[in-house]
């Protein structure tokens, strides 16, 4: 049906030409379609490990080793079910805050207005905040799925200051652009700046699933509780990689010991079931902490791949997991 | 029993000399030995990240770390049941498939023929096609025992190209030189070119284990389907270093998010019953992707181990695990 | 309580300042302290990979990571509980181990003398001798609490050196400086030098759990058997990142394939009860082989911070899992 | 007056979008264009190090860092004088050199035959004789300015593989698509394979300046000595990133110590006079070799604006050093 | 006389203990000083490459290497003749930049109002605008000298932020606190924006003397040059690491090929008569990009040690070249 | 004539087998031979980084990119003049000096009593001492010609330490197996714990060329001056890698800034006269610092060969500059 295929890499070898994402076609303006991939290369948020700017990049590159057809979605083809493109990068204002959020802002809603469903790639977490305005402009207050070891709802750093990657979920709900009651955090771990770290994203109205907990509950249990959160409402997908633990995604600004693996992770995802997705990111990829191997650009290529499946699952009959 | 041991680690410290495989005596051609490690130091056949040629040495370098004795079989010490020494590296021609994998029949055709078992370290996929056509020489066709994230059944490459690290155990059921009725490919997973690509291999007469499969059956459920379907017949076994995650293994030519941990497939070839091994390789360490740390190169080095100790106790009575 | 507490990192970015350990003061001489941090900067013992002189501010600049509060612990933020210092390094003699070491037992001799226990960050693991020999001088003969990979009671090295990362606790023993009865060492794998390699350990008296047996019994029933052997002793606590899988700890001496991975190994250690300890260890970090995320330094310093408050447990009526 | 003019870096970030040449906008087949940027990531005729395949893609993201005036060449604006686009790559076929060179050939050939002036960024050195080989169909046996460590004159390599990095400027001259008397071969040092390694270039009729003489000659004498040789004819001009020190060049495939300075380099280039070049390329540039600064790739970059900076001086009236 | 001397590393190995720069002392505030060295650690001006938020502390790191005593002026031992501590790090709000300023314009005055002379280790060069800003709050409008591959004095970025590594020598003459006329810039070179990136710079007031223009000097002629722009003024000197090779210093933000080694730029420095210098940084240090070698910051810091020098000579009697 | 020639890397690729030096044969106990490559495998004596036990195999690696033909010799292949092989690796003992140098001794003495001139690749400059006791056994006191950017005269390290990489040459002067009076040291610069570093080398007799002399003097002034020191004497060529600058040679022990370029030390090298040379070491590489490109162990391998034709132009008729 699409028109909007990968290249074939049985026919010319992955390293050849622009690594757009998955090999994709680029957007024009004019592109009739479902979704597309938007680079969001933002790193003033980030107040530890800098150079996630050279995030959407590194994740283009290694996303050339991945191939159309899913089978832990039915063999499914995202690219026949849905059009898709790659619409380069948003642009941002290094060291300004809020121009670059202005800059996220308008570019996402560019996509939402023409009724694209933006994908985005980090980029540090800051970029969330932006691309829930656009996001939520459309379709109301949003339902977050929020993966990530952190749950990024402090109320403020360095002084108060209001907008970075360690705040923007506290901030969404303060503007009213996500409605907690059908959002969930899944993830957090490791040590607290203070007892109540946690307790902050549940008095906001979230639910959280603690790393602990979700072994607990198991990979299935777990999506049965995103299931059961989000029910039909409109969701935005967010995947911070320091969910997973450093040893799979070394390149990340905030690495927190003892996440699950990468083999952990994909199940959790694949059993997600089918939802109405309406806008997503995967962020938090710093290929210069990431080794010679870059192996969480290509764990951040595969989220993508699993999120655009999830999207296409949602959208269509045959598909789930 | 042998003269052929490893220097003695303890007595001189790892990284003196030039590192031979576990640090053994250099094959000469007037040694009797029971088995040889031989570098195919082939990357020509890589569609997608080149450098394997620099595998063998990689392995090598890291091997230095093994000892002799292996808990996991009784305390065997391979080095005492068999005479095993390093006999270098096989030529091959830099762009020329044909003329490589010539130089490569040749080299383990020497071997074979003086009845010394060959362990191959890649050098990429490409490599098996060569060894296969010598061990089978000597023993007509034989079961494959395939580990890998991909099954490297496709027909062809760029326009057809017949031999590539894609496409090797295609031609091998093509040329009749394996017997895929006794054969089985452990370990496929991730997102495919084609909706057949698994079934490509089923369709040639392979047993396939996808990655999930076998955690459903387990490690020894695994290692059980392994003896059911190879029983008495000539193995060749062959290890590609993506079958493993790449948290554990970066240093591969096309990394597969998602794969068993280092300790799963130690604990899968562990589980091995002894089998009648003929030929063998462990493949695709490329150091260049590796990181300092070089640990797919150690992880490389350590089945390479695991495989003699295999072969030692096909061969001998107290074997096994 | 303490006044020793470190920067709050959402006040200043994590990345000012020379990093001390969790940004904890600096130590004077006329400090009232529980305990202090103190790197031990020593890699003369190192039969293999050299480097682990740069492990102690290695580990102190991924430890600006951790946040104060210890969820695992119920909530303990061992700051409030225990004034606690970064002591600096004790200095050594490169290439001089007999000097190196008697440098090493004074700084931690002038710890233990005012009654502050000493958590040493190496360096390789001959540090634990000498330190050993000062707290013992202080406590008597310790029980050892050791997690490896490798049991380090060789008899010697090269033509018998007796004092190397590989013999510290066979020395331990014959100076009577730890009670092996009262000792456990855990997590040994891998291929040994001789059949004995394990059984000398048990014939000095320790007990071991090797790196199997410890997944039999599961992590609480390892930390159980843990408890049981030390009871109300006196512990010396050590732990060397070659424990954990080389995925999760590439950067150490002697890597071993098939190790826990991070999450197993934090779970085991949160797991452990309440006890006595009097002076520790977490050594082998070697940031050169650590690749840029530095992910064994996150653990290394990640471990210390989980013995910390493995100490404040037993030393305060509300801890403890 | 061009409309193909590069991002300006000054109000968006260098690394937001993907990385065309100098941020060039990207050819379509019916831009009417002067020349063309076209990467021909071919490592397949690498004898040593291999990874030239990640060259284009690693040049075009440093040369990010150029911008448009060339102080050297009069504050020349290239794209103001002349319409370039960067037209991607290649394909190729890794491990199959003819039909690798078959794919350039035809590449290079589109774009000639649309007197469109090929500027090939490598890849190894093997892609020179394909692009001669388009060039030359249209312009005649073309005067070669090649820069270099080394001749790449051998008869063949590997039991007489005529085709690798080591041979295309003896094919050329057998071929008869490079005219030996109108060329010139500039800075080859080093250590032989046989004492006639130089005069093998002589013999087939090419000027050779080695390192030393071209420091003895000076760059401006040097660059003399390039056009009284080439004079009006037409030129394909060749530089390979070994001819550079390997201190400025540490990516490459064969380095060899002891070559020009980066500056030095420059200072020549940027000395020869305006000539009639119709065809060039700048190989050899390999990313994995290369370090974190990238330096290579950046220098390659640097060479390429040069050059199309020495294309543009030789089109139009006001140019020259 | 002085009480502030470095660490001795004949005495106690330069890896022990927590790396100040050169070993000093940590600065308190009750210290009376002579000069003290401040980390500003702020990578939020930089349009290109993120990490030099991580400069200060790698800079640090490899000053260990140096030794007190400087045999190019005189034998002089800054030490001796000066009191000099290590006064940590500015603060910092990433992602802030008139936040970030702020902080750095205080920590520097609270330094120079106590009449300490700030020598600042960068960070972006942004930051040389609140030094300036605070120099001459007590001093009066400064001679600026400027090495620097880039002038620096762009109007804006991006929209027309005024506040950037691009920007600070602009800002400085229209808040007047350098005085152009008595300021040189040195170094410039490379591709530009405009045909009047250079003129911008005369424009302003500035002497510019080019990278070419001071090899038609050499460095003894443009040390004259700046002696007699400056003369008896007080001098804010500022070294950006980029002013040199990109083969000497990887490890810089925007590298620019074709500079001078680091043999020449010591030669120039070395070449400085004594001024009077009443503030200095040296910046644009990025370890991210630097190596496992950190060649940048081991010249980094060699170039601080240089300005302490003359600084130094510039206090006393017997100083000079 | 010999029969000791390297394997042609025009039939069998660089990367193919294991890396002997220059891939020559290894040496056997039985071989009469004119020199031997031997690795001195010990970095004990660095007090600053550590690795350099890494550093042979690591030259022996780069060096199969050399040829054997030298053109800056009168296209002298030594490989026809003198019979080589590689002699391997002495054994070390880390951590202990004492042992370690007894074993480096009896190594090259085991040459040296065959008249087999040992040129050894180290390991840190620690391994001259032992090296040079063997040789002076033989020969008696021998000319040092030693380059290098620290004289290594140092008294002793550490509280008295006798034996480091700091302290061989003044060691050596003790025991009266250099005779200073012929002797001479080249490149000595950088900053100095003491005002008589420097001058601590000439009072033990020693000439010394400081690098800024050898730059005025030129290299063949240099050369020339060498010459007058050593006439017809005995020699012990000695070259520290550090003696040329971190740019070209990152992977040292101690970096200092501003040395010769490569090309500037070639220039020295082969501008030498003919000498007597009984004995050589080139030093201090450590692969650990050198980057990905490796090219301080390739500019090692070359400064070995370029000893090696020295050797061979002294024992010649028609050799020379």
């Amino acid at each position: 049906m699409s028109g909007f295929l990968p290249v074939d890499s049985l026919d010319s070898p992955r390293f050849c030409g622009l690594p757009t994402f998955m090999r994709l076609p680029q957007a024009s303006v004019e592109d009739v379609l479902d979704a597309a991939i938007i680079g969001l290369p933002c790193d003033s948020g980030a107040p530890y490990r800098t150079g996630a700017r050279f995030g959407p990049n590194a994740v283009r590159s290694m996303s050339v080793m991945l191939r159309p057809v899913n089978p832990y979605r039915g063999n499914l083809n995202v690219f026949e079910r849905l059009r898709i493109a790659d619409a380069g990068d948003a642009s941002v204002v290094p060291g300004y805050m809020q121009a670059t959020m202005d800059r996220i802002e308008a570019a996402i809603d560019s996509l939402v207005r023409r009724d694209i469903l933006p994908v985005g790639i980090g980029g540090d977490h800051s970029v969330s905040l932006p691309a829930l305005r656009a996001v939520a402009r459309q379709h109301g207050p949003v339902a977050l799925v929020h993966f990530d070891a952190h749950s990024d709802t402090w109320p403020g750093y360095f002084g108060g200051e209001l907008y970075s990657a360690g705040t923007p979920f506290r901030r969404a709900v303060e503007e009213d652009i996500v409605e907690p009651e059908a959002s969930i955090q899944i993830g957090m771990r490791g040590s607290l700046f203070r007892p109540d770290d946690v307790s902050q994203s549940i008095d906001l109205g979230y639910e959280v699933i603690t790393g602990d907990a979700m072994f607990d509950l198991g990979m299935a249990g777990t999506a049965a509780r995103v299931a059961k959160r989000v029910r039909a409402r409109p969701v935005y997908f967010t995947f911070d990689l320091d969910f997973v633990d450093p040893s799979c995604a070394p390149g990340v600004q905030t690495p927190e010991a003892g996440g699950p693996s990468t083999r952990e992770t994909l199940t959790l995802l694949r059993a997600l079931s089918a939802m109405n997705v309406v806008g997503a990111d995967v962020v938090e990829t710093n290929p210069l902490f990431d080794g010679p191997g870059q192996i969480t650009a290509l764990l951040a290529a595969t989220v993508v791949h699993e999120v655009l499946s999830l999207i296409a699952a949602g959208r269509g009959a045959s598909s789930g997991p």
